[in-house]
């Protein structure tokens, strides 16, 4: 049996939808978007709508949906709550649909949206997400949000992360620089994650902004099980 | 005094040439191009003009210029010699201006010929270039030309190379996740750099068209104190 691809992109900029419409795309945003999704399912959410305009996520709200939504650090005044995973707890979202506002995440499930699956992927599903990958006979995509098109190191690090875990079952090959690169990133980083993380430049922004509290918990591993999915622009709870 | 700023651009398609308008940047595409070139000039050639279409090299062939231009590895049947460094002998340039057929090439170069100055690095004139940089007061920009906009390793480890050098100097100060990545790269890298190369894609496609034999050459430090310079979309011998 031909072993499945196994690729890594490290910013939207470097996209190729047309490569991916076999292949499960795995998309890692990891300060603070895919980790906060993986919080709001693991609390019970049933679904979250992403807008990428204020207006949308206002124009949710006035229909009664709950809403994550913040600009520069601030929490809209119309919204519910700001976009840490710290927000989405189980009192809040269990059972709830909620829209979640994020321009450049928006844009990037929109970009990925034309894979065979797309799925949400953060250190806090990690497990969950190897596991779902290495049962399932097709190629993969770790796709890194980057910010505002840059690579970044948190997102590829995470990517390095899932990468040497899928290359280790002997499943998966690779010619893709992107994913040998992000797998010695990784292999630098894991002794001390959160030691490592602290030169990102995102780490430095959310501290400047005061949004750095949930960065320890968005670097630990296996929360939750489950895995929010893709399903016509919506995400939904586990693909499993 | 402020200090520099360095960063580094992975990809043409990531380049952000209204950024760069006061900085110099270095063009590095060490297998094969950006070492050709400084090997051209090591061997005495005058200047090198680069153009993306065969016809032109033709054009300009047909008008008594040297042309060095080949298509999937194999040299054009108008055309002097390949690619490969290894063809820019001093027999062969000394004095000469010569036509480089790169279509990545020529693209990245019109790229940045916005910025302050734009030069060419490789391992072969590392010295020369971080010299350069440290003795001119301007930010910095490492652009990797990738390959067809995508990641690759062996320019990202040269540009983790100068950037540590660079560094180390204490002139420069950078938040940029891919100069922190690339200089991961080569602290993994650098104490066997051939064996690390061996993983590159590029490394398999010149091997695969039997282009390879240049390899540990491209790899070879301060072999030339040249530093090639756009000028009015032509380089020219050293920037000094």
């Amino acid at each position: 049996m031909a072993k499945r691809t196994l690729e890594t992109c490290f910013s939207p900029a470097l996209y190729e939808p047309e490569n991916n419409s076999d292949s499960i795309v795995v998309i890692i945003d990891i300060l603070r978007a895919s980790s906060a999704i993986c919080t709001a399912f693991a609390n019970g959410a049933e679904a979250i709508i992403p807008v990428s305009e204020v207006s949308e996520a206002r124009e949710y709200k006035s229909r009664g949906y709950l809403v994550a939504a913040e600009r520069d650090g601030y929490v809209l005044d119309f919204a519910d709550f700001g976009n840490s995973p710290f927000n989405f707890t189980k009192e809040l979202v269990d059972g709830k649909t909620i829209v979640y506002s994020t321009t450049n995440g928006t844009g990037i499930l929109n970009l990925a949206s034309s894979a065979y699956l797309t799925i949400v992927g953060s250190f806090l599903n990690i497990g969950a997400i190897v596991n779902f990958l290495a049962e399932n006979e097709r190629s993969v995509l770790l796709f890194c949000a980057g910010w505002k098109n840059r690579f970044n190191i948190e997102d590829s690090v995470c990517a390095g992360a899932i990468a040497e875990k899928l290359m280790s079952t002997g499943l998966y090959e690779t010619k893709c620089d992107s994913t040998l690169a992000a797998i010695d990133l990784w292999s630098i980083a894991s002794p001390d994650l959160s030691g490592y993380i602290e030169k990102a430049a995102q780490r430095s922004r959310l501290r400047d902004k005061k949004l750095d509290d949930c960065i320890t918990f968005c670097l630990t591993t296996d929360f939750t099980q489950k895995i929010p999915v893709l399903k016509n622009g919506v995400l939904v709870d586990n693909v499993l």
